[in-house]
């Protein structure tokens, strides 16, 4: 089959070029590069990425919950334990292998590597402190990284490949992908009273695919001043409305992370958890973290929708979530956008089993139109609509295509949450790719 | 594309047919039967089924947990209520119109349904009793019932098509069909002591379908006298472990039933909770509910595999089921096995992410051949091993597959699933079928 679907992957890939910016504002104080190790076998692909800080910075990050963790995050874990989050200097990324269900001896390549770039910068963690740098891994699960490339490959990038330029940038975000179509890079300016602020980060997904070039990594930095638990306070806020209301095909890998380093290069007050500045910092990385997670699910795996699913009228915040990925993982409504099938049985039918309180007599579904025109009323009250047909193709036939469902709980809380469709093409990827 | 996937299409259908049975033993004292009553569009697929008991029969029911149950559903469960599963009379069933999501008018006419069962029987209801009959329905979501050819069908098939030869049974079968790709029929003889019992059943499903063809429906019956809480007790243990065990896309409808009926027409004592054939009846109705459980994930949509999880030393029986069904619903693992992909990475992944208690460090993973030779270790003890690809590949290669995890909590609780894979033909099936 593979050949009949070789035009769609090239087609997509090149459509998608669009989102891969030409320009950008970045933080101050940060260095950013990507370099080809040897750890992927074609050297075309950089497989090798890092974001220094010139100065210490905060630190926090947010990781899998899967119960098989990557030595990586185990290690990351431990390195901000251990510093409570303050004075990191860097964080390294390898791309090719995922350095998963690898025991004890991937524990030790994680150590040797963020031990390394410390070495590589001239820092000495404190005494009780592993290592003052966070680490990352994507790619082949159960295989042992190739130490000697590794070893060889980070002097290099941290000496020779690093940049503060769009160009660097760039390249870090190529470095860390795995079978994504595009470098996934978003960068930012906002303020908190007088004083400017920039926020840059890099992101790879596209879900996991043989063997298991899994995991959505991401990180992003800031050059404003935030107190360490602030920037947890914040992160975990960003992610829950971003990274985690994301969905390519509902899987959860043994390495996703998001991490994110405050340097406090811009100047300005230290930002900490109700200060006057909180707030604005915290809704300005959470819409941040949204393009960069939006990122994501534009390059699904063989997806040609975008699909964002509104939730309103929740019982709970957490209720609304629990919907929204219900019906964003569910086959049935993911083959139907992929089919233009304005069938929103499938969509009610997924709330009905998403395990939440709903009021089936109160509920509505709708397409929202992407021009602002009025909504599409699918289900109204619970009673089925008589629905105009062509007007539902038209709306299908879009690339982004918005689901509204109302739960009426009386609640009132509302999430959105984004996905792709299921495509031949996602099947192919998954199942085809030794054909 | 769809041509290109026509030739699968009819590959797999013609191949399935080995499933189907050309003889088999009924049960005593039940007539069965199909007819085309016009609901369906086309003549040649009959529409409407019923099993009507010569004696009121015990009955019992398990139905869907989704939020929006259909009326079929709303009222079955009503009579059974009503008559706390005593003195029932028959089931009709209709495909074509799942009558769901219909308001007041679609409970008004799956009353109708039930009530004119009883009418054309000759029998009342007691005072107090909607009826003594039970109704399903498959099909499209959101439309009403043609009443109009149903209230002219349900007599006809009543009066003039229903039998107790095996050729009844297979109409029966065929007329609740929506997308199967063959019917479904299985039955069995069992003992308990000196008494000989026959118990046979239909059953449809095969995922979900546009507009919505939901829904697993199904019902056995047996000769067996077996008191009416005996047979809930027992429905619900031998549903947990076959219908409730299985998983086409894992979407839930908002029809689904399984109801069974006892009529005691093979004479015997009638079997209660704790009365000495209670567990040999059990065990009996639990193997045969496997048997028809596994005909739906054979017809799963566009299934080339069968796969068999079995999940071994979780902590309960609950939590084992959870995991399997993980595994059995993740996309990666089911596209995996429509490659042949010995993806093992995927299915310990699966396992990491079913919120389960696993220990990591005495996980293993392997896949059972079906010829009884040694099994394929996996991963041992948490420490992946080194796969023979060669062996993997042959495998893999076989239309059943078999995934063994033990997840080495100490708890010693096990379970089997069964699922299919995800092939190009479902994403066709379920988003194509427009073009």
């Amino acid at each position: 089959m593979a050949r009949s679907f070789s035009t769609t992957v090239r087609l997509a890939a090149s459509d998608k070029s669009r989102f891969v910016p030409t320009s950008g504002v970045y933080p101050k104080g940060f260095r950013v590069g990507g370099y080809y190790s040897g750890v992927k076998k074609r050297p075309e692909l950089l497989d090798l990425a890092a974001i220094v800080s010139d100065t210490p910075a905060a630190a926090s990050a947010v990781f899998t919950t899967n119960v098989f963790k990557a030595a990586p995050v185990q290690i990351s874990k431990k390195v901000l334990d251990e510093t409570h989050g303050e004075g990191i200097n860097a964080i390294i990324i390898n791309s090719g292998c995922a350095n998963a269900v690898t025991g004890e001896g991937g524990l030790e390549d994680a150590t040797t590597m963020v031990q390394l770039v410390d070495k590589t910068l001239n820092k000495t963690a404190p005494s009780g402190v592993l290592a003052n740098t966070l680490v990352m891994s994507t790619g082949v699960i159960g295989q042992r990284l190739k130490m000697d490339k590794i070893e060889a490959g980070i002097p290099e990038l941290l000496t020779k490949h690093l940049g503060s330029d769009h160009e660097s940038w760039i390249r870090g975000a190529k470095a860390i992908c795995t079978t994504d179509t595009f470098p996934k890079l978003v960068s930012k300016e906002f303020s908190i009273g007088s004083n400017t602020y920039r926020i840059a980060g890099l992101a790879k997904g596209a879900g996991m695919i043989h063997p298991n070039m899994a995991t959505l990594l991401g990180f992003f930095v800031t050059d404003a001043a935030v107190e360490p638990a602030a920037l947890k306070s914040i992160l975990k806020y960003a992610a829950d409305r971003s990274f985690n209301a994301i969905s390519v095909d509902g899987d959860t890998s043994t390495n996703d992370t998001i991490a994110a380093l405050a340097n406090g290069a811009a100047g300005g007050p230290i930002i900490a958890e109700g200060s006057e500045g909180y707030e604005i910092l915290r809704d300005a990385i959470t819409s941040f973290a949204i393009s960069l997670a939006q990122l994501v699910v534009r390059d699904g795996e063989g997806a040609t929708k975008f699909i964002t699913i509104k939730i309103e009228d929740a019982k709970t915040f957490e209720e609304a979530k629990k919907v929204a990925s219900t019906i964003a993982t569910s086959p049935l409504v993911k083959t139907a956008m992929f089919g233009k099938d304005a069938n929103w049985g499938r969509i009610l039918c997924a709330t009905g089993y998403a395990g939440v309180e709903v009021d089936p007599t109160k509920t509505n579904v709708s397409f929202v139109p992407n021009d602002g025109s009025a909504e599409l009323k699918l289900l109204v009250n619970g009673e089925p609509e008589n629905v105009d047909e062509a007007r539902a193709s038209q709306l299908l036939d879009e690339e982004d295509v918005n689901i509204r469902v109302s739960l009426g709980t009386g609640g009132g809380h509302s999430t959105e949450f984004w996905t792709c469709d299921f495509s031949h093409e996602y099947v192919t990827i998954n199942g085809d790719y030794r054909t």
